[in-house]
């Protein structure tokens, strides 16, 4: 996903499309903002197939934003969790979030959805919720 | 650039992806909101192919963030301005800016460049007085 930045090296816009300027890697990041760990969680929120999953869950490590972390030895078992640099991206999300919400929702579906914190707070707290009643 | 909304029907994260969910689509709408308007300015500015140009500029346009106006009759020649909902993702674009310095550059380089708002604005008005030069 690394591409040339063009005239462009110094914006920090260009530089950040070219870290997760993919669909997929920003939908990557929303996940895990909500709480999702692991790889067969993403895969089914997302629907993606695993090669791309694991291509964009690498770039995303290479990044700074995820690490990865063995969670179980036998059999070896990882997860996804978000760094400092990730968790930071919280802002990025947020205001595509708001933005889609005033732009492409009627004004009922606004009220019903509330604001991009609310929206990552509530599903982050489901998805704690599902992951203790599935240990 | 329409996707599938896969189970995020009604994400508005997944809804603003599914619109400028590309790379050269949110650079235009960066350039856009530095004052640039015309289609050889976008060229010039992010060297890119005419075809590809002319596609994310449709598709901005479609998306209704952008508008295409004619500026002259003979020979005619087109402008592309942002809409009320374009300039609305300046939110989306200083997010991103602000992220990306923080993030990836040196502290001297994020005192050079400044504030997202600084950025777009200063850009901004020397595309402007450029223009004014040129005309």
């Amino acid at each position: 996903m690394r591409r040339k930045c063009l005239d462009d090296q110094d914006c920090p816009v260009a530089c950040t499309m070219q870290v997760v300027g993919e669909w997929w890697s920003i939908l990557i990041v929303r996940d895990c903002l909500r709480g999702l760990t692991r790889f067969d969680q993403f895969q089914k929120n997302l629907a993606i197939s695993p090669n791309m999953l694991a291509r964009r869950l690498q770039t995303l490590v290479d990044a700074g934003l995820l690490e990865r972390r063995q969670y179980r030895q036998h059999p070896p078992r990882y997860e996804y969790l978000l760094t400092e640099r990730g968790r930071d991206f919280r802002v990025v999300i947020a205001a595509m979030y708001d933005w889609g919400l005033r732009n492409f929702s009627d004004p009922v579906q606004q009220l019903r959805q509330g604001s991009a914190n609310d929206y990552l707070q509530e599903r982050m707290q489901q998805q704690i919720q599902q992951n203790n009643e599935e240990t």
